[in-house]
C-alpha cells in the first residue's frame, strides 16, 4: 500500500466495525478521505460528541445522554411492566415497533456456557432487585429465540419465582413465506394457531 | 428511538459509509459506544489524524501524507511508464498486486454522459500535460472494464495521439470458473488465447 500509516490505521479501525471487512473498510476510508468536509470531519465530531455525552442508564442499562435514561424518567411509561432484553439494540428495535409502553431492563448479553457468560456477568442481580422492590406486575422476557436466549429466559423464569412472567410469541414473521421458514418456527406457529 | 440525538447523528453519518446501510450503521454505532476506549475514541482520533495529514498528490492525484506522494518521489519507480487509473482505490489494488513499478495518474472518475462527467471534470488535462512534457514511453490505460471505463480509455487513446498506449488484458480471472463467467469475458478470453 502506497498510502501513509494514517490511512492504514484508519482502515484497520474501520474494519473492526460490524458489517465492514478489510475490503469494505478500505472503500469506506477512501470515501471518508474524499468527502473530508461532508463526512470525515462531521463523523469524527459525532463520535467525539457521542463518546462524551452517551452514558449507560444506571437503572435499566439503556444508552442515553442522561442517567436515568429518557425511558426510565418518562412518567407516562408504565413502571409495572418490565421488558427484559439481551441488548440495547433489542430495546431500540422494540421502541421502533412502538408496541411497548412499559420500562426496560437490558441484560447486556445472554447466558452462554461456551463463552463463559455466567449470570454474574449479566445485569441479573439488578433485575431481581428491581422486581423485588415491588410494583412490577409483569416481566416480559424478550430474549432472542436462540439457544442462549432461551436458556437465559428459562434461568430468569426460575429466579423470578411466582411472578407473572411472559415471553414473546413464536410464529410466522409478518411478510414471511412458509416455504422459507424453518421447521421449528412452522411447528411453533402451527401449535399456537388462533381461531379467526 | 429512545436514545439521544448524539446517537442518531452518529448512526446517520455512519450510514453514509459504503457497505453500511441504516440497519448495520445502528449496529456499528452500538459496538462503537460499547467499545468506547478500544474503538470509538481511537477511530475518532484516526479520522482526525487522517483529515489533518492526508493530501492529494499534486502530480498524480494519489492520497498520501505528502505531496508529491511517495510513489511520485520514489526514484526507483520508472517515470517512463504511466499507469492511468480511475480512482485511488484502483491504484491501491495495483500496488497490492505489486505488478507495476512505474508511476500513476489518477483520473478521479470515468467519463459518463449520464452523470455529466466531462473530460474537464477529470484529471485529463494534467495527464496530457505530463505526457507532453516528455519522457513517457508507454501509457497503460487501466480503466475499469465497464462502459464508462472503456469510453474513457477510448477518449484518452484518441487524445494521446501516436504514443504507445496499452490496456489491461481481458480474460478469465485467476481462480475463476468458466461456468460463472459472462459471455463477453469468455469471448474475450477465447479470442486472446495463447499457445502453451
Amino acid at each position: 500500500m502506497a498510502a501513509g500509516s494514517e490511512i492504514e490505521r484508519l482502515i484497520q479501525l474501520l474494519a473492526k466495525l460490524p458489517g465492514l471487512g478489510p475490503r469494505s473498510a478500505r472503500r469506506a476510508a477512501l470515501v471518508l478521505l474524499k468527502k473530508r468536509d461532508l463526512l470525515l470531519e462531521p463523523l469524527a465530531d459525532a463520535m467525539r460528541d457521542a463518546a462524551a455525552a452517551i452514558k449507560t442508564c444506571e437503572i435499566c442499562g439503556n444508552l442515553d445522554t442522561a442517567s436515568p435514561c429518557a425511558i426510565c424518567r418518562d412518567p407516562r411509561r408504565d413502571p409495572h411492566i418490565l421488558c427484559v432484553v439481551e441488548d440495547v439494540a433489542d430495546l431500540w428495535a422494540l421502541e421502533r415497533a412502538g408496541v411497548f409502553r412499559g420500562r426496560y431492563h437490558v441484560l447486556g448479553g445472554a447466558l452462554s456456557a461456551l463463552d463463559g457468560v455466567t449470570p454474574e456477568r449479566l445485569n441479573v442481580a439488578s433485575l431481581l432487585e428491581r422486581v423485588k422492590q415491588g410494583g412490577v406486575d409483569e416481566v416480559i422476557l424478550a430474549m432472542n429465540a436462540t439457544v442462549e436466549g432461551q436458556t437465559t429466559a428459562h434461568y430468569l423464569m426460575d429466579m423470578l419465582g411466582d411472578r407473572k412472567v411472559t415471553r414473546l410469541a413464536h410464529g410466522v414473521p409478518v411478510g414471511g413465506e412458509l416455504d422459507y421458514l424453518d421447521e421449528g418456527t412452522l411447528s411453533a406457529a402451527f401449535k399456537a394457531r388462533r381461531s379467526l
